[in-house]
This record gives C-alpha cells, structure tokens and sequence, in this order.
C-alpha cells in the first residue's frame, strides 16, 4: 500500500482482451483494469453493484431497455442483478471497482470466464 | 443508476475547494470529486482505507514516513488508520472512493471539516 499506481505502466504490462487485471485493493474492494474489444456477454451480479470508468476509447453496454456510450472520463454504475452486456468496437481501457471475489461473467459460465483475482 | 457520469460536467459544477461532491454510489461506498489546492490538515480515517484518484493535475500526500506525489492517471489507497496530509500547491482535480459517511477530516474537527454527502 501507499505505492503510486500508473494506469498506463500497468495497461503495459498485459494485451489480453475482457480480462479484468487486479491493480489495488480498498478494504474487501478492488480496483480492476480492463482492456476491451469487441463482444462481451450478458450477464449479471446477483450480489453487488458495479462500476465502470473508461480511461481511455468508447465503451457500450447493452442493458434489457437501453445501450449506452461511455466515453473517456466518464463512468457508470450498474445495478446489482441487472443484465449487461458490455461491448466496444475498438480497444477501449477501462477501469471495474467491486467487491473482490466477484466474476467477470457473473452468474454465466462461458468461455469468456477469466481467472479471478489475477494481480499485476 | 445507469446514468452517465461526466467527470468535466460534474468538476464545472463546483469550484470550492476541498470539499467533497458526491457524484455515485457503489453499494454502500460512494464516489466523490474534490478539488483540490493548498494545504489541507493531518487526519486519518480509523476504519476504513481510502482512494485518491488524480484526474487532472499533481497531488501531494504527506505520511510520517515519506511524500508522495500523485499525477493525472494515478492512484494510491491510503490505509485505514494512516496519517496522511494531502496538499497541491496549484489547482488539482481527484476522485475519492470510500464508504458513505466518511468525514474529510477523517477525526479531525476542523474549519476544513467539510458537510458530507453533498451530491452534485
């Protein structure tokens, strides 16, 4: 604790796509960066809510009545058991806070299913 | 919820200083913009740790053992019960993530002792 976390020097350390890498913890919480593309599923957190802020590209998430477009600096908060489906055309960064413990799919097993709890 | 949140709109909607705005909330935490200038006090937060996130400009932290400085695109958690004396000597723009109900001032009575939970 107490070290200062770049988000680019941490972006650098991985290439993968929808896997959410562990930067910092805040008591149960954590701080998740994310570099997406293309398709996401729908899915659902039973159990919690959950924040996306895009640092940097355009990010869209499909809820049940409406899409959304979150651009660089902007974020959102889902609402626990409401279903999502994130998606960005190109690479986008984003940022996830949520209690720790919580998937990436939710309550969906899928191919898309990354480890958990995955620190860089 | 689902609504998005605009960290440039929301910093334009205030221009105090050291004053937290609380702009969402996650479960029971909540996400607040504070800008930032001068010296703040010494305090600590007894029961919870604490995000600062530097949005635009250079922040300053002093601990007991040693200062840091946190530029736009980083991050630090201060933990629970740490000492800690935020300053920047020019304008600096922040996000802070911690529970409802966190004074700015952690234990602290101050002229600094901002009203909580003021949404913008």
């Amino acid at each position: 604790m107490k070290k200062i976390i770049n988000f680019k020097t941490k972006f650098n350390q991985f290439s993968d796509y929808w896997s959410p890498k562990v930067i910092a913890k805040m008591n149960n919480y954590q701080f998740k960066l994310v570099k997406t593309k293309g398709d996401f599923i729908n899915h659902k957190h039973d159990k919690t809510d959950e924040v996306f802020i895009v640092l940097d590209g355009k990010l869209n998430i499909e809820f049940s009545d409406k899409t959304v477009e979150i651009n660089s600096g902007e974020m959102i908060v889902v609402p626990k058991g409401e279903i999502h489906r994130p998606y960005s055309e190109n690479e986008c960064k984003i940022m996830l806070v949520e209690p720790r413990n919580v998937i990436n799919t939710g309550d969906v097993k899928d191919k898309l299913t990354a480890s958990n709890n995955q620190w860089i």
